[in-house]
């Protein structure tokens, strides 16, 4: 049975929000273990979310419920979502911050289900009165089934992918820590073949020479190319600030070629 | 026994203040469960805290023990009190930060028994040497009764009331969340009667046209009144911050009263 | 058998690093308590990090392991280490993060053993990869000597004392916290034999008179000297900000003597 239910929210941590949700939890479900992935998404900025999320997944134990409330169109007509992939199971709106940790074959549920919410559904707060109490039952065995009906059509985010054509790679930036590092969707695989010493990589009005293993390559201070945690190539200041520093942000053109020498 | 104990402080979570706090709990108890409801109370903002308590407290389970740290007066003679509505205990300075969870009938101990403190009390941390063993002891089963004195005389903050005289209701903001959405005082019961499309909410300099029942009744950017998840009136701007956009600040008079048309 | 482990990093709260570390322990030991100390440590801020935890670590109950994660020389030769103290474990890597925790007698394993590190290891993100599945290890009860070779060389910070030469004590701002309380090196000890009430305190421009007892001595918005909850001098404002008003930082003088009059 899952016990363990993360949450991924971005209700900030100076309101009651996030303790509301884990009382509803803990009041159904006294022996469920919560984990905070982080409160702290841009404010109705599903992208991020959905970003966070898919980073986080992957390193749970099987049997984890993942609740996510970001949810820009509560109270609207947007669809209240339970999902399962494999072992894990998801708790959150249909507004494509689960474009990134479903495939196509996922079992997705549309919440309609009333016997599993709170007795009063507020049209402002669906993460209390919806989303936690339905993250409480599915971690008390409640079967995925019970809690509404199957949907195909779930939202999906539009999803840029990085290209190559022979030894011009081209992507995008598309997400910026809190390191200031910038992380792109091209992927280390798309280097296959190429000498990563002799290429360069352009962002703005930057180039950057040679993809370096780590971050002490290169001096304190001193903009460099990298393979990311998560295999993708990163643009970073060692012990720095990379997009304050180089002014990069989100969505930004990112090409990766052959030095001409 | 009580075993999950929830945690308020204005203490942040960059200082060692809150780990030190949790770190004393479990050395008495390894078996609490530790559930923070939020480290970034506004710094000395009892009203900021006593609001952020009453709203979560009503959905955590029978048997919570809720340790509230907001406490500008520590070191003074203000007291400390433990104190327990029905099966909810609270462990928290007396300077009002209860106010809006302690009926008058609570059972109220001034903490007066240092055998449940740490065996050296600072001048400037009771959070650490009073409140979090005190706490501890609770959710090992101590008696309320054998941490202090029953008190009656207990501090509680002024409230001001949301009136009505006639159609025109009065009211203020008490509150502004993360998104910047205004809080009022003004309960859903009080527009009981009245046609609430027809209802203009005036704050500042603003004037909002009819109660509407969720963001996604107007437009992105947009402003609109609207019942909160605490089924009060807010204030928002879908999709921005309505305190910013607008002006609104705490304490700020609210006006509804029908549209003369 | 250590269950408890704690957290302490620079990653914020806004990424996936947090919860992708809490879930590589949980994966490997879901009976694992974790419990946050901080993760708004300032970035790379080594000395900040070594700071909290020692004001942490004395409160937690035997048989903690703590894991610090602020680590600018990742992927660098820099060594990563775990160790013992008494009852008490830590996994950090090897920057001097440990400089207060670790008296010179500690077993110290420096990390060598892959066998308990994620299969692929990033140059980039240890914590994830190195130190937290060691950490889930020796909760699990894998000995520390399995994970590695004994040291006796671990990176230690050089510690400035304070010192007291006949009536005048000389020491340092060593920490600012989130009220802006300026912390000092200056131990209560080091008063001994002086009169209290007849020391000026003088830091930057600033004098302060008298070494008081707790905030509530003087007036909100006064400046004052007072015995800190870790038993230091510190320089405070009553409901105020000391740093920004005083103009205090990290690393300036102060120097206690006796008033003359």
């Amino acid at each position: 049975m899952p016990r363990l239910i993360t949450l991924t929210t971005d209700f900030g941590t100076r309101d009651a929000f996030v303790g509301v949700m884990k009382g509803v939890i803990l009041r159904l479900n006294p022996d469920a273990i919560l984990v905070d992935i982080t409160h702290d998404i841009a404010p109705q900025n599903v992208a991020h979310a959905a970003f966070v999320l898919a980073s986080a997944v992957p390193y749970f134990p099987p049997n984890t419920i993942h609740l996510v409330v970001v949810d820009p169109g509560v109270g609207s007509a947007r669809r209240a979502l339970a999902a399962q992939v494999g072992e894990t199971f998801f708790v959150a709106p249909d507004n494509g911050v689960l474009s990134l940790v479903l495939p196509p074959s996922s079992s997705v549920i549309h919440l309609t289900n009333p016997a599993y919410w709170l007795p009063r559904v507020s049209t402002t707060f669906h993460g209390r009165d919806i989303f936690a109490p339905v993250a409480a039952h599915l971690s008390l065995g409640v079967p995925l089934a019970a809690l509404g009906t199957p949907i195909d059509d779930w939202v999906q985010l539009p999803q840029t992918r990085a290209t190559r054509h022979g030894d011009i790679i081209t992507g995008r930036v598309v997400y910026i820590d809190r390191f200031g590092n910038a992380l792109t969707n091209i992927g280390e695989e798309l280097l296959e073949g190429l000498e990563r010493a002799r290429l360069v990589v352009r962002v703005g009005a930057q180039t950057l020479h040679g993809i370096h293993t780590t971050y002490t390559d290169v001096a304190p201070g001193d903009a460099l190319a990298l393979v990311s945690s998560t295999f993708h190539i990163e643009i970073a200041v060692r012990e720095g600030n990379a997009a304050q520093t180089l002014g990069i942000h989100i969505g930004d053109e990112v090409r990766i070629e052959s030095a001409i020498c």
